[in-house]
């Protein structure tokens, strides 16, 4: 067994099931070794991309990570963007990244360069395997780094030799370090800020923000008045009837300060002390109260759910009622489209569990309210805040889940940065229903533009900010991908064909002009 | 003047007079300067793989940066694939990198990142401003790293607030400094080489590939004997009829060894010495004879043109007369498609002047021995190895030569990585025709997996090397992204679509099923 092999079948002992691949020659063996190791699902993107952001889909999922398989520097560099993300979303991943042979680097052929120069700012656990005996023990350890709370980065660069020469056969798996809980004081401090009367919020984040957590920050605020908060965008949640509802921090800095002014006390769950997107002169960075109290209950990487069940028993909150969202939804509009036609559409029809993964950004900014009564499912937003993750999210979110429907809500400026997925999305026959909101500007950039005192801009700087002239076709884009698409222009057209993307199996789109 | 614009109008000074970007919120003061300074051409990708790739294509017809405008961390980082090639093509380039104000670094809000860390595999100068009163000085430092012999990449990152307060004025240019001229030992055993009577090579890349250094290079051989190479790839040479041949070193091991093993001597012009592409069990890194002499002439940073000169002169060469090739060209064949008949139908047509980027991998091996007596044109090739070239390079050559017509050979595999290139092409009305080679597969990768041994792929394996099912529709992308596409079966329909496209204006695509 060869050490491409060693490692394929390790990945696989230590759980490790999926690869999302687009491999070089230097990665020819690992993709030889798939031939021999059929448990491994490979899915094949046509750029990088899509690839790390499919890991991260199903890292938010599934909770364990995926593989990657990038060729060299230029292969992890087009993965960066969407490991950006991932990093923000705290999504465990195991990227594998092919180098040269051991003995090749030297030479400084045309495709050398500092892998790991370049893997660092985003991978947490980070190794180059010196030879073919060690990388089946560098591999349990990848996959036991990702799969550390709250969910990691972890890259193994494979250099080709290592791949090709006889391995020591499969690593056992590496345990998993169980993540701290947190230290009483947090505990009892957290308690007594609930306690003094003073208006208090808890900013919750990741594991607070699936069911089991919410419910007992539910009964937390139920005990003691505090308000529920996240982080205006976050990797995952579930939400909709019959779950607690938690309201997001408005993302311009004039509405989160607005929101935040009357609050006293915050208390961070897995999550960080709320601050700006950007920075903007004149304005602070930092949107809390200047004189608030911020308490850490939990870091990230610490127990979240435990230091929620403690504070709740600190707080005798074991046996209040949380307030669970009802069902209740607007019935679907008609007509021309508008914003809050858009939202009330879809809000009328989300299905029962289905996840939606959104990057609609200014054409999807009434989505959440409008949802909150829906049929409980998850929504995956972006955490990282780059752009381009949409579509590549949804493909891991559906390989991860195959029994459940993907609704992707893109942009089209965001789109064009990974339409490639749409071609994994065709090959697997994955059940994404993608949207695209074609309103054919980086609509997001003019209203930053007014925000950061920038002016009126003028023909030369709106050129830079407008991506018409010429339009995308994103239906004949779709097509070309192999994916069925159609062009919807009323809210009824838009409702009917995102209903059957929905109802349907594989994937399709539908390309909303605004 | 804020900083923004005191780095626009100090750009323009130092002769950078073209951006290719991608913005971002912490961009926008640099855009909105941009209304204020008409001089400066502002061209727009869709992602940021375009942007880079456009610089270096740019810089290699221009001899002079471009600037590009990067949106923080991931920006650059979907840009790193098309930096290592230019980096490899020895392109000047001036990256503007925005990221976060300096202020708000500290936060960490969502999209803050290391993005020095990222930057400094490619970057051969990197600096992030501190003030607004130091951006002006430290873009002219940037344009002159630049612009340093042979070309460098220069990174500038910009935060935020740098941009917005009120920056210094307009630096003056900074001075470039000469490249250094080469010691005279350097030459003495050059010419020494040349004439012990041993079988002998120059290796020639850089300025050593344009007319004039072909020429003093076709002397020095006229005179001596010498063989002149070329590596496998290179960012550009020019040839054709009138000009002095090169012989290109082959890609596959087997065949270079085959080619350089009756070579005692390689003298090194520019160049750096040949090695394999990639390591391949039982086969050399090297792929020089164990026992040749390899001497250095000039390294790429010193002064190519005038070592050559000097090496002439060493060799009593100066009344040599260089063979030049001659005006010899295929007919154009007709029928079904064939790799001979592609390389054919492209040399019978090919008109003087034009700028090619090859990024036909596979299906274009034949091109350069059939274009070889074809009237006097540019070859752009892919000296970094890094797919989804192509596009992006075509896209800034057209830019940085309006009056001259660009043909596009690209890969569909690499294509697929930089797609977007074709939206600037068509906002841009650029003169740039394009042939996707649509054979359906990553064909280099089926051909490199035997060549590591890596045996007889199964269904699995394939899977990841063949990019059909669903087959992609480039008629259909083109069209998607504004550009006019037809389909081409034959050889004849081949040849009078490629014939047209660069008869006409703006930017045309053929898809060329095989």
């Amino acid at each position: 067994m060869n050490g491409a092999e060693s490692l394929a079948r390790t990945l696989l002992a230590s759980g490790v099931d999926v690869a999302f691949t687009n491999p070089g020659t230097s990665e020819m063996h690992f993709v030889a070794a798939l031939d021999r190791v059929a448990e491994m699902r490979c899915v094949l993107a046509l750029f990088e991309g899509v690839v790390t952001g499919a890991a991260d889909g199903y890292g938010r999922m599934r909770g364990k990570p995926a593989c990657t398989l990038l060729h060299l520097a230029p292969g992890l560099g087009n993965g960066l963007a969407n490991l950006h993300n991932a990093s923000r979303a705290r999504a465990p991943i195991v990227n594998i990244v092919g180098d040269h042979a051991t003995y090749h680097k030297r030479y400084d052929a045309p495709l050398n360069a500092d892998i790991e120069g370049i893997a660092r700012a985003y991978s947490k656990w980070l190794k180059t395997s010196q030879s073919a005996a060690e990388v089946a023990a560098d591999g349990a350890e990848a996959v036991a780094a990702a799969r550390t709370a709250p969910g990691r980065i972890a890259t193994l660069i494979l250099p080709a030799d290592t791949a090709w020469n006889d391995g020591s056969g499969i690593a056992a798996p590496v345990p998993v370090p169980p993540p701290a809980a947190v230290a009483d004081a947090a505990v009892a401090g957290a308690a007594a800020l609930l306690r003094n009367g003073k208006i208090t919020a808890l900013v919750l984040e990741g594991a607070a923000l699936r069911r089991a957590g919410l419910t007992v920050a539910g009964r937390i605020a139920a005990a003691t008045g505090a308000t529920l908060l996240t982080p205006y965008s976050v990797g995952r949640i579930e939400r909709g009837a019959g779950l607690v509802a938690v309201e997001r921090i408005p993302y311009p800095v004039d509405q989160a300060l607005e929101r935040l002014k009357s609050i006293a006390q915050f208390i961070l769950v897995g999550a960080k002390a709320p601050v700006a997107f950007f920075a903007y002169p004149g304005k602070p960075s930092v949107v809390t109260p200047v004189d608030a109290a911020i308490h850490v209950l939990a870091e990230p990487e610490e127990d979240v759910s435990g230091a929620l069940e403690a504070l709740a028993d600190a707080v005798a909150a074991g046996r209040a009622e949380p307030v669970l969202q009802r069902l209740e939804r607007p019935s679907a509009p008609r007509g021309a489209v508008s914003l809050p036609g858009i939202a009330a559409t879809i809000a009328a029809l989300l299905p029962e569990n289905v996840i939606v993964v959104d990057e609609s950004i200014t054409s999807g900014r009434g989505l959440l309210p409008a949802t909150r009564g829906a049929p409980p499912h998850d929504w995956l937003a972006n955490p990282g805040g780059s752009i381009g993750m949409a579509m590549p999210v949804a493909v891991g979110a559906a390989v991860a889940c195959p029994e459940r429907k993907v609704l992707c809500l893109e942009g089209d400026g965001s789109g064009m940065y990974t339409l490639q997925s749409l071609w994994t999305m065709a090959r697997e026959g994955l059940n994404v229903t993608t949207v695209v909101f074609a309103n054919r500007n980086y609509a997001i950039l003019k209203h930053e533009l007014m925000q950061v005192g920038a002016g009126n801009p003028g023909r030369r700087a709106l050129d830079m900010l407008e991506i018409g002239r010429p339009d995308l076709d994103w239906v004949g884009l779709a097509r070309g991908m192999g994916v069925p698409a159609v062009r919807a222009d009323t809210l009824e057209v838009l409702g009917r064909l995102v209903a059957a993307g929905l109802a349907g199996s594989g994937p399709s789109l539908v390309e909303l002009v605004l």
